[in-house]
């Protein structure tokens, strides 16, 4: 494996509702702000914890104004004016994009890598292996991406696309196209054939090479991140009309398609913690069957398998049930099965319809 | 139907734990403190409500010491001295022979009715009638019970099975014998025949002549209770050799035996909330299959069926679950399944077998 020459920057986009893990996941405190693991750190915290020995301080958070706060007191590490708000929600591109713009100033020729706040990885050595591997392959140029491998044929994913092998790399393949989400059948053909990787997000290259390729497609989205990172005092004014717009969309399938994207694999156990059948996946068990986040003590499960969720302090017990998801916090008690896992953001529909919107 | 001529004294036994209950009932604030039906008054005192038309304040209630000043602060209307506390618990023939010995002091030709104070009826009128009944048979010497006409085939109450008429009277039986909470199938064969009725406790019958039944089966215990009566200083020294048994077999089965049990069949709805299924059975759907105890408007049901005890002031919400039982309370949450109604006692075993008394 080549070492990477070129400094590179963490930039962590720090956002999303996490509405399927509702009561625990709220606006005012969504997923990255929790342990969802019961290692005693949040998932934002994890995902510094897991950048800090690649990039020191050189890391970028880029969260909703509601949370900038919040973001600071969990990572005091990140010196403040690295944990930039957005004054409102532009979607991937404009937020991974505004700090690209604020590294290229800095040293056009950094890499930055991306990695979401809310995600969970079980070998951080082997996850740094792979972003090492892949700052090293975005000095040549390219943007690279982390392909997880597929543990399951989900349907909850985009997918890319193996192309060949990178000449002069370890485990590097040209990207040949990000695959939006499948349906089960052809998700099942993916995993079978081994050339699929899951799309989770995590993009490295040069600060400078993003920004070009971005103005390409969207010329004033590149413009307008530019301006705002030389005159962050434009922020509120240029913002607003940025393009919303994902970053696979803006940057990444055109790239691939113009054979300009790599592809390290990845397998270092990674999950996006997307609703409770996940977060169930990830616990161990307590008693067979039985998975708890928050006071085990408090928790009584007689012929029960499934999740609890203990965050209020009172005792939970549950009797009989098979699958069962108790989500118990302070002010919001939800109890479903791992079936409706996927429907939980129903819930927060729901609330939002009838006035209820304090809970959500 | 003739009318009582004799003076009539409701006897209360309000005792139990209902632990099918918990962790609604606990055996600090046991069943009959609670308001089950949404009505705002507790199952002790519509109990007492029930009565009063009868009896005014001819009403004596036992209960556990550790109870004595819920109850009498729920029961205003009931003279202090007439809220009588058992230094511990010997079954109900000891409760209500102490009951009838006092009554009989004052009155030996008074009747006493014994009902307890958990039960819901939902007819109040039609009961009365019933005691009325039951009271102008029990002015003839005999002890008379009233017998429940079977909702459906249980096999969680025992039976009284019916003599022949009685003479003189509408719709008064004699009592051919008591039988034991029957199987399935036994169950099923008493509710075809028409010739059965649950044996709801509920027992009517001149003081002296229930006292002197017992006198004939129990002589010690009727001697006991009597001296209390006589003089209440010495409750604490003769209480605790009473002999502990359920006044069923105490004096009604022997007494049916020797042809000296009336019953009087009533048709009032009757529940004694014995488990959630039954609450649930109780309560009107606030949606389709939905019942809720509680603050209605805290609770969210998607796609669900079942029971939702709100008592923590939270929201609660149920997704995509069948019969599901949630019953939220301030420090103490259950979640089960109508089917495992009867199993929530296991619950309150399982937390006394671990230590965590202060929840039972």
């Amino acid at each position: 494996m080549r070492r990477m020459t070129a400094q590179l920057w963490a930039v962590v986009p720090a956002g999303g509702a996490g509405t399927r893990l509702w009561p625990l996941s709220r606006s005012a405190s969504p997923k990255f702000l929790h342990d969802l693991t019961g290692s005693g750190r949040t998932l934002l915290q994890a995902t510094h914890d897991r950048l800090a020995p690649l990039v020191g301080e050189r890391v970028l958070v880029v969260t909703g104004v509601a949370h900038q706060e919040a973001v600071r007191r969990q990572l005091p590490a990140v010196p403040e004016d690295q944990v930039l708000a957005e004054p409102s929600p532009r979607d991937s591109m404009a937020a991974i994009g505004l700090a690209a713009a604020i590294v290229e100033r800095r040293d056009p020729e950094a890499l930055i890598g991306s990695f979401a706040a809310d995600h969970v990885i079980a070998d951080p050595e082997a996850f740094r292996e792979c972003v090492v591997e892949a700052a090293s392959v975005a000095e040549t140029g390219l943007l690279v991406t982390i392909g997880i491998m597929p543990a399951r044929p989900s349907t909850g994913f985009g997918y890319i696309h193996l192309g060949a092998p990178l000449e002069g790399f370890t485990t590097a393949r040209a990207a040949a196209a990000f695959v939006e989400k499948p349906d089960a059948e052809r998700a099942a053909g993916y995993l079978a054939s081994g050339e699929y990787r899951w799309n989770a997000g995590m993009f490295v290259a040069r600060a400078r090479v993003l920004l070009d390729l971005l103005a390409d497609e969207h010329p004033d989205l590149a413009a307008g991140v530019r301006s705002i990172a030389a005159d962050p005092s434009l922020l509120e004014a240029v913002w607003p009309d940025l393009t919303k717009i994902a970053i696979d969309h803006a940057v990444a399938e055109p790239a691939a398609a113009a054979g300009r994207v790599a592809v390290v694999p990845g397998g270092f156990g990674w999950e996006d913690v997307g609703d409770f059948a996940a977060l169930a996946d990830l616990l161990p068990e307590t008693e067979p069957g039985l998975k708890v986040l928050g006071e085990g003590g408090s928790v009584l499960a007689l012929e029960s398998t499934g999740l609890v969720v203990a965050q209020s302090g009172r005792s939970v017990t549950v009797l009989g049930l098979e699958d069962v998801v108790v989500v118990d916090t302070g002010d919001a008690l939800l109890v479903t099965d791992r079936a409706h896992a996927q429907d939980v953001k129903s819930v927060v529909e729901a609330l939002k319809r009838t006035g209820r919107t304090e809970l959500t």
